[in-house]
């Protein structure tokens, strides 16, 4: 097994994005990593698509000494194998790990972004995608791949470069939000807009940060990304009893269950390093994406020109995405006689669990990729 | 079908009640409303508990031309029929509808507890319900029945007055919350208290309310209260499209999709009428009640003294209390072979169900109380 090669880039584009909306943006910057050899026919490109607060560093340890958001997916000997993967991750345009985003200066202003920033939506940044991809002289990627919002990029991919994607990856994903996931969305920009200090979106000027706000929002968030069973048994009713504490409960609103602790934690921690624009951005993009809008609501219909080959994976405790969302997929699929593979895994861990270690999970994707090799020679 | 005869009352209460948390708070007022006739042998009363934003007010109309909560429920000739039964419905202490709560004067210096309010329990509610009882006469409740945290009262009535509740009907609710349910009631009180408007819930002195907070936390109760096919169902993804409207999305974060403008709807018109630190405090208790606690968490040890009969009820996609919760009741019961009856009502709206018009579950409590006539005569 030898060591992970990685590179690091800053991708300068300097011709406008045509934007869903109408509008066109540009100049902008794409931060890339790359892991693994592209080999001399360029057809080994896998394109590792990113969910809500991920990034371009998708495997190994950066300088920071941060770890790759799934390293246990993607390296040397790993499922996705970058000893014969040339693989790509880009952090989104919108997103606030170096590309460009609405804490990025505008060139017009000088001040950053903030609510000028442009409504993005799942198809833009497949768009700015592909030039990336023209960027490496990748013609066709051999797989999309990604899990969650990254999921739809992979569906995305497949409609709009039919020709330029061999196999797209859709993990833990749905091809649109439902109405319950779209109000758990709006709750958390409720509580970031409403924060005094988002200051409708121009708080970089103002020094300050709408902490509560994307707190409230990530604690949201992190029930959604558990499920029931887990965090049952993750946390059950465990107190947190101050030392020497003579009863039971402390009667009062502190801190009380180690589930509050947890939430608390998660929500600090996340308002410390994401910001809040992007927030609500790359949410909205989530409730945007509607790929059979355009055909009348029928799916099958708005997958009729894919030429991709799709594995699907759903896992059975994923109440945000859950495993019937993944069956409407693979259906408009077959209905088009498309090549699909789909696997319910049962597994306890809720949506995360498309990022965590799960064995029969990632020996799926690992001999879908060994199948893979051969295509790519 | 004679009409509803309703009486109101305030109690005023002069001696302290003890508190599960080794305080005492007193004196205090309870405010209660009372529908149909005490028989001669006071043995007709039935004692309807209220979950988190309900009130005394149960059936028929007030003077506010406000119907009751759960006027389906309680009437003349309705399931609880008010022609035979005597009907008591109280506003909990520490709630905000003419009970002593937060926003009451403190007696001792003359401006609302806020903050100073102390953190009640369910068994502090059925502690100071029994005064009601007893203020009317009542030696033993024909039932005492109660829906979500209304059935947790019920429960604690049969373990704290086992001689005197005849019938203990628990709907929709558990013996304890879950850790996933502790996480939303965590995350809408920390919405509340990290409002700028709550002032360490000593907002009244500053003559503000903090609205967002609020806001958020019902937007996050109603995606609980519920299901997911109910949200599906009532709003899918439509669009509120402005008048004239152009393209499908509007490309904002203002309201786009019917079912944030339901939530914002109903975050507003809560935000209006209900008082935070209520908020606050119901949640509480709510994640406090865990009769099993004191037994080792052996509820069936928990159950040993219990002498009502139990009516015991669940709604199918009922997920902030679902069925395996109230089968955990049941199981316990029979564990001791008290009499209970169990139903399951396979219904679409999650927990909502216990308060709406279903045919199956109504014509259940209604044969119920019709058998329970014959015991009070």
């Amino acid at each position: 097994m030898s060591s992970l090669q990685t590179k690091l880039y800053s991708l300068e584009f300097t011709k406008a994005l045509p934007l869903k909306s109408g509008a066109h943006f540009g100049p902008y910057t794409l931060k890339v990593e790359t892991y693994g050899i592209l080999n001399a026919k360029k057809s080994n490109a896998v394109l590792i698509c990113h969910a809500l607060n991920a990034s371009h560093h998708v495997a190994g340890v950066n300088d920071s000494g941060q770890t790759g958001w799934w390293d246990n997916m993607v390296g040397p000997g790993k499922p996705v194998d970058t000893n014969h993967f040339f693989v790509i991750g880009i952090n989104n345009l919108g997103s606030c790990f170096g590309s460009t985003g609405p804490m990025s200066p505008d060139p017009a202003t000088g001040i950053p972004y903030g609510a000028n920033f442009p409504i993005l939506t799942v198809e833009d940044w497949v768009l700015s995608q592909s030039y990336v991809a023209d960027y490496f002289g990748v013609q066709k990627f051999a797989a999309v791949m990604g899990g969650s919002l990254g999921g739809m990029q992979a569906i995305a991919w497949g409609m709009m470069f039919p020709e330029r994607v061999g196999h797209c990856i859709v993990i833990a994903s749905s091809a649109n939000l439902s109405a319950q996931n779209i109000a758990f969305n709006e709750i958390a920009r409720n509580a970031i807009m409403s924060d005094p200090d988002f200051h409708q979106g121009n708080f970089y000027a103002h020094a300050v940060v709408p902490k509560s706000g994307l707190r409230v929002a990530r604690m949201i968030g992190h029930i959604t990304y558990l499920s029931n069973d887990d965090m049952a048994e993750k946390f059950g009713r465990v107190l947190r009893r101050p030392t020497g504490a003579k009863q039971d409960y402390q009667f009062s609103f502190d801190t009380e269950f180690e589930v509050e602790s947890y939430l608390r934690y998660q929500g600090d921690k996340f308002a410390d390093y994401f910001d809040a624009n992007t927030y609500l951005l790359i949410t909205r993009a989530l409730d945007y994406f509607d790929p059979a809008m355009d055909f009348k609501n029928d799916l099958s219909k708005a997958f009729a020109h894919m030429q991709a080959n799709f594995l699907v994976i759903s896992f059975s405790t994923d109440w945000r995405f859950a495993p019937e969302r993944s069956r409407e997929i693979v259906k408009a699929l077959l209905d088009n006689k498309h090549r699909v593979a789909y696997a319910e895994i049962d597994a306890p861990h809720g949506h995360d669990a498309f990022l965590l270690d799960d064995a029969r999970y990632h020996a799926l994707i690992q001999s879908y990729f060994v199948k893979m090799q051969g295509e790519c020679n």
